[in-house]
């Protein structure tokens, strides 16, 4: 993949700071930056604006609104944490606000999808007005309990399509998707829809369901063949490389940083 | 669920040899048990059948053929490997020999998917010779590293209708297909196609992607629900529990065959 679209997200090195982050993507030549709101809400909101802008950063997204579906916490009390998310957002020039759209708590999981819904419908409006694009990111159904009951693209897709808003699209992750068989199907579906594109890699044994992502070209992903379908659905944004993994957080950020780097232009 | 429908996959009880789960099923008046090859090779087959005749249980499945998508072993050898599975599954007189369709080991996902699809129209002759039913059971995508690159009912179900073949249908396991949201529909469109059907629980925070299930009511998967769309099929055999779980097989086996049945009496 062309080194320009390479954006870090920077949950891949998670023991940076909002800051060194940034100044990690100006050492390395890396232009553009996703970021996490812990690590907005740690710098400060204004000193992150200030730092991605003198950085020259593009913000191609904010990580994360979304979690809908808690029966336990109101609908007015999620709208209002994911407006602030938009106003982050808003602030920041970031492309795109991740929904990551919430776990399943009970086995309802028919009315779970119904709360992801509604809370879409009640946040749409505030986005558009905000100027803010949402992603709806389908993650692996393996997260299904901790995360996101929504949890394929084609069921992404439906979400978007319903609403059928300019402000409202998905974002594919390869790592999220990458086994559906439906895929390729669901891709040209998806044309004009995708707000946002991630890559890591899957490993062949993965031990934990949540922090055992491989750096590109260490798994199963035919990533370029991704990419390609991706590109085909005319998304032309920044790439995010966002690997969840506790071993690679353990290593030097900085040779992190380096092989982020080589991989994306060799294996994405 | 009615009792008489109870089979106990005696996975669920790892450390029990095939006579000791034979025994535990007479014990704990359970009507069904589905073998794992292992076992059955451990016992002799000529005595594994003994035992389950002279016991009188119906052997609902045998675990498993397939395994059908490594390149290092010639589809000759995987041929003859299914084809004693085959044979075992007929001299047990057993509903269903399980196909688990083997893992991805590259990044040639369709690769391995046209090796599965091939592996079958090899085997399935020698299946309807022996009077033995295959079933395409699809697994949990995450389990496509280690286990089959088969991971959704849509998917099992395309292959399934490309051969049409009575001797050849899909095993719905809850644990694998729980999160679908395509899985009601697919299910509609299987009617007839079911030959076997797995309960287990999914948990809330799993720790574990091969030995973390929980038994059946301890998880989030509305089993009822998902029994009656099974139902709906027209499947009527004997439905199996299979748990794997690291933590259940420390228990003593006795105690947990006596929660699988009131389990199976109350949360099925």
């Amino acid at each position: 993949m062309d080194a320009g679209r390479l954006s870090l997200n920077q949950i891949t090195v998670n023991s940076l700071s909002l800051e060194e982050a940034v100044e990690g993507c100006v050492r390395h030549g890396i232009g553009g930056i996703a970021l996490w709101r812990d690590k907005i809400a740690a710098a400060g909101l204004d000193r992150a604006v200030r730092l991605v802008r003198d950085a020259g950063l593009r913000v191609t997204s904010v990580c994360r609104g979304g979690m809908f579906t808690d029966p336990a916490t109101s609908p007015a009390d999620v709208l209002a944490d994911n407006r602030r998310a938009v106003e982050e957002a808003a602030a920041l020039g970031a492309d795109t606000l991740v929904l990551v759209c919430g776990p399943l708590l009970d086995t309802d999981l028919a009315g779970a999808r119904r709360r992801v819904r509604d809370g879409i419908e009640a946040l749409l409006p505030h986005a558009a007005a905000a100027g803010v694009h949402l992603g709806v990111e389908p993650l692996h159904p393996m997260m299904i309990g901790v995360r996101s009951v929504v949890v394929s693209l084609r069921q992404a897709l439906d979400l978007v399509e319903e609403f059928d808003d300019d402000h409202l699209g998905v974002v594919v992750d390869a790592y999220h998707v990458w086994w559906d068989p439906d895929l390729a199907a669901q891709l040209e579906r998806a044309h004009g829809r995708v707000l946002g594109y991630h890559v890591s890699d899957w490993k062949p044994a993965t031990t934990d369901l949540l922090l055992d992502r491989a750096l590109m070209g260490d798994g199963l992903i035919d990533l370029p063949q991704l990419s390609a379908r991706v590109a085909g659905t005319g998304f032309t944004g920044g790439v995010e490389v966002e690997v969840l993994s506790s071993a690679l957080w353990r290593e030097d950020p900085d040779d992190v940083l380096t092989r982020v780097k080589q991989r994306f232009a060799d294996a994405v």
